[in-house]
């Protein structure tokens, strides 16, 4: 009997990215992968599905010895995909990264990592989302591969609580520098977008690029996201898919 | 001074569908209406943002004498550019839809709808998604207009818990069958992916449709939003923007 685990792999920055190539190596250490992940970047597609295109799917060489494709569609199209169309059983655990940029706090709204993520646990498989905080496409991770995989081996070991995931973010900085691993809460915050507006050559008429700071409404708090990380923590976030707000409830019930 | 709410209304069908006219026309009543909405289709787009093009943005006398502007991006796209570039105030109250279709249970997850109502709770306004049972495009939203109306007065009168919104699913019924508004939470169930693959004509490669089926997991459960629908109750679900599973926080920081 095989009981090597079998992990899926995913992205939002494509097949072609390094940070999925260094997921790969790290996930190997601990089953049998299978690649599954976007032809092209799909940064701040969110859970985007496909539904007036047709999907499509090829092998890809890039990894090697590692069974891998490529699919023209999104995050989530490419987890659906691969549970319905590529394995022939349910994996153990679902991985998304290795992002190039962070995804703590509201990012999660904002991120195809996150929804690769998220759809693999809407399948009840456990799942890892995990970012490194820069956007150098040629980043060094050293340490996001250390972190990376002392939580696989946590989570293949523990498991997940059914409806939760992880989302994990970890800094861009040296092993030597790093202080481990943080488990944080979601970050209060949001992206004050100031749009770069501009004129358009011909038509005199105006066009905006979507530019944008992130505000930290909670920057005292020790038990967030963003705070682990610009202390040097690697930052565990579990996520759950049940979004309904309890509290309201009962509340709202006396409005009728 | 000017004590009229001041009413943000968008959605993901476009500027184009008749469920934005009917939201208008609704909301009209409870204060002074903009709409800043997609200028096509946006359904399944989820909380995608435009970062690798520019966004344009044009007034729209779709809708008679109110200000109306049409967006070349998405349903989050809309609502911040409202928010940053259209609105000389922050708004009241954001209304995202009336959807032709349901966002019920995972669906919150897919939903331009509800990523619009999201964008709005994240910036701190009081924030409902509005979608009706039906994909017709000529539906009839007398149910659903006499629903929204209750809903928005409610709102306005006792406001909503600060990082939380409503997903209001509205049963396509006569107003003869509707039994009321029933306060629900997110029900547990997944979309079973059925994928279509067919053979490429000329390649004679494989692509593939996404189509699927909706697995109720919990069907007996008569607290949830499709327990609602399937007995002709409105379902008003409260949402909160803070996705973390406090419950897994401590039992993880056993893991270190």
């Amino acid at each position: 009997m095989n009981t090597k685990p079998l992990i899926l792999v995913s992205n939002d920055d494509s097949v072609y990215s390094k940070g999925i190539k260094e997921l790969v190596e790290v996930a190997s250490q601990f089953g049998e992968v299978i690649v599954v992940a976007p032809d092209k970047p799909q940064s701040a597609k969110s859970h985007s599905v496909t539904l007036e295109e047709p999907l499509f799917l090829s092998t890809t060489s890039n990894f090697g010895n590692i069974k891998a494709f490529k699919c023209s569609g999104t995050p989530a199209d490419s987890v659906k995909l691969a549970i319905h169309e590529v394995l022939n059983r349910k994996p153990d655990l679902v991985l998304s990264g290795i992002n190039h940029g962070s995804n703590s706090s509201v990012n999660v709204f904002y991120s195809g990592t996150l929804a690769a993520t998220i759809e693999g646990c809407l399948h009840g498989i456990p799942s890892i989302g995990l970012s490194l905080t820069t956007y150098e496409a040629n980043a060094d991770f050293t340490l996001a591969k250390l972190y990376t995989a002392q939580i696989i081996e946590k989570v293949l070991k523990f498991g997940l609580e059914k409806g939760t995931c992880l989302n994990v973010n970890i800094p861009y900085i040296s092993v030597n520098e790093a202080k481990g691993i943080k488990v944080c809460r979601q970050t209060k915050g949001i992206w004050a977008e100031e749009f770069n507006k501009r004129e358009h050559p011909l038509r005199k008429t105006n066009y905006y690029w979507l530019t944008g700071k992130y505000i930290n409404f909670e920057p005292e708090q020790t038990d967030t996201d963003i705070w682990a990380l610009e202390n040097n923590y690697a930052a565990v976030v579990p996520l759950k898919i049940d979004l309904t707000k309890y509290e309201s409830i009962e509340t709202m019930k006396n409005w009728w």
